[in-house]
């Protein structure tokens, strides 16, 4: 079969039992994109042509002068999720679009407000909005993606359409508690009484990445109808990805490659950030909080060789092992979910093939 | 009946039917706040920490240090349009009740919000949240409301719930819309083809503040499960009325008493704000967009003496006059539409005495 046959295939996967042999997650997920980007390109259509021009750059359809730009932002892996929790639920990938196009415009809110909060003036390679287009445009097109996610949801209607917007509206308070939890933990200090503990990291983690994540893999299922054990499975299975999705990205936070992941070197430890590396190193060597207190302050104004000392020490005190073993641990207990409920195989199949995705992206 | 007896009579109003005489505007106002005010405090409690002192601040219950504050914040009339509309559909007050806890966080967020877009310092004669606790909390407690707001209408369910999640959803496209457009005037020229029309500017503010109240109104008697006709004649009403309530915000950002609204004199035309007064005389008079453009500019950098002078030609071609008139319109229509269905009597003159509210405060 030649590349050139693949958007047939992807195309045709709306209509036919997915094929036998275990697809790829990079053909999962253009076919995913495929059937949920025209509704979101619709959706994103009704704003307001500045908020429009905004959410349009985020998702990677243009630049920031309008001119339209090949390929997307991001890999979608959050839409796939509400796709293939559609399908594993046994029904067509198509009940799953509604779901998918409020996950994206959510998902893309909470990314474009986080940015203005932190300051990040890169997003995925780009601009960030509020950098391109200025705070008080960016902030107001988070909020109309917001309103249009809900509103999509909103449309379906009916007792399904109900419980779906009753999961949306729960992962959003957990989304915000999340990001809450994340920038105080920022003025908390390295060491003593205060210091930021494992257990609420992941408590805040399971809230800022999980809760999105677990709703994504929610939605499919009850879009489809599908009974509250399947639902149940999907979710917990959703939550786990996210927090393995978490945990990659705390790593290649602190030594991910700037030329891949489009920031600087050690970011997070530039900004002094506890993140799961750091807590974990410092769990296993007590000492090490006074040590990175030193390096890198509260303030996020340490100099290089600095921030690069203390990768140094967390690396050598496990804390790089310790958060990777915890991303696998979180994927195969995510799996353990799929497994503990009769779901349609093909799309577990999938699902399964996205988490080693999660797992092994810019490593 | 001596003053102490109010708050009896106040609490009541719940079970008893409404007096015969009519109940004064601070009568309905404070009735309501008595209704709502601990369901909306209970739902703010479910916030994190952080936002939730923003928020109770910004309600005017505490000060930006924590410290309890007595009295709250702005009169409550968006809550009393939603109990007022259950009770004119003829159902108890309490239906209400999430109606308006919703209405008001929503309410709370775009004003949060909007001062960030606006850098606006000042809200209610204290320090805006921004102003108070920095932008990115101001930012995410912002999104914790309009996240909390959603949810608290999403916790109704049933066909009832999806029918006023309907309502919330729409009116957050049109507040997002109309603020976008209100941004996109700011930068406009004065004159010329592309300077703003009365149609644009009564579109904006229809969304910008018609579309709110007009929710309000219509979430009463959706959560009443009124028939069709209800629910519309009192969305429209609701809207007329927040119109009304434009026009005179209008009049007071240019001739409001700074020690009564809190801004700086004529803070509109400092900001080359083309708001209804200036719009208006500028339709009466083509040629004082010209002298408005050399006086003001469109960067809002004049002196006092070019903006109380702006002030004055805007005054004397009549535009002060011509807002008002369309307040005092604006209120009948709200009135016609209230009369053309039938509604529980006293409820709609407790609306029509709110209306009367609007058109009066502050001048």
């Amino acid at each position: 079969m030649s590349i050139h046959t693949a958007p047939h295939a992807a195309s045709q996967a709306r209509s036919v039992p997915c094929p036998k042999a275990r697809p790829t997650a990079a053909a999962t997920l253009a076919r995913c994109r495929d059937l949920v980007e025209p509704a979101l390109r619709t959706a994103v259509r009704e704003l307001h042509p500045g908020p429009r021009r905004i959410a349009s750059h985020a998702f990677g359809w243009c630049e920031a002068d309008g001119t339209p730009r090949a390929g997307g932002a991001g890999k979608g892996v959050r839409q796939a999720f509400v796709v293939l929790g559609a399908e594993a639920a046994g029904a067509p990938a198509d009940v799953a679009v509604p779901g998918a196009v409020a996950i994206e415009l959510i998902h893309t809110f909470s990314l474009m407000h986080d940015d203005i909060m932190d300051g990040d003036g890169r997003r995925r390679h780009r601009e960030s909005a509020w950098k391109a287009f200025g705070t008080g445009p960016a902030l107001l097109a988070g909020d109309a993606l917001f309103a249009l996610g809900v509103r999509t949801l909103a449309g379906v209607g009916g007792a399904t359409g109900g419980e779906a917007i009753g999961h949306l509206t729960s992962m959003m308070g957990e989304l915000v508690h999340g990001q809450a939890d994340d920038e105080l933990f920022g003025t908390r200090p390295w060491t003593g009484e205060n210091a930021v503990g494992l257990g609420e990291y992941r408590a805040m983690a399971e809230r800022k990445t999980g809760a999105l994540l677990g709703c994504a893999a929610a939605l499919g299922p009850v879009l489809a109808g599908a009974p509250p054990q399947c639902t149940d499975a999907l979710a917990r299975a959703g939550r786990q990805f996210g927090l393995a999705f978490q945990a990659v990205d705390d790593v290649l936070g602190i030594w991910g490659e700037p030329a891949v992941t489009g920031k600087p070197a050690h970011s997070d430890l530039r900004r002094a950030k506890k993140t799961l590396p750091v807590l974990g190193a410092m769990a296993q060597d007590p000492a090490l909080g006074t040590r990175l207190d030193r390096l890198l302050g509260t303030d996020g104004t340490s100099d290089s060789a600095c921030v690069r000392r203390a990768a140094d020490l967390v690396e050598r005190a496990g804390g790089r092992a310790y958060a990777l073993r915890e991303a696998r641990a979180r994927v195969a207990a995510g799996r353990d979910h799929l497994r503990a409920v009769p779901l349609a195989g093909p799309s577990v199949d999938e699902l399964v093939a996205l988490s080693e995705l999660l797992l092994n992206r810019q490593l």
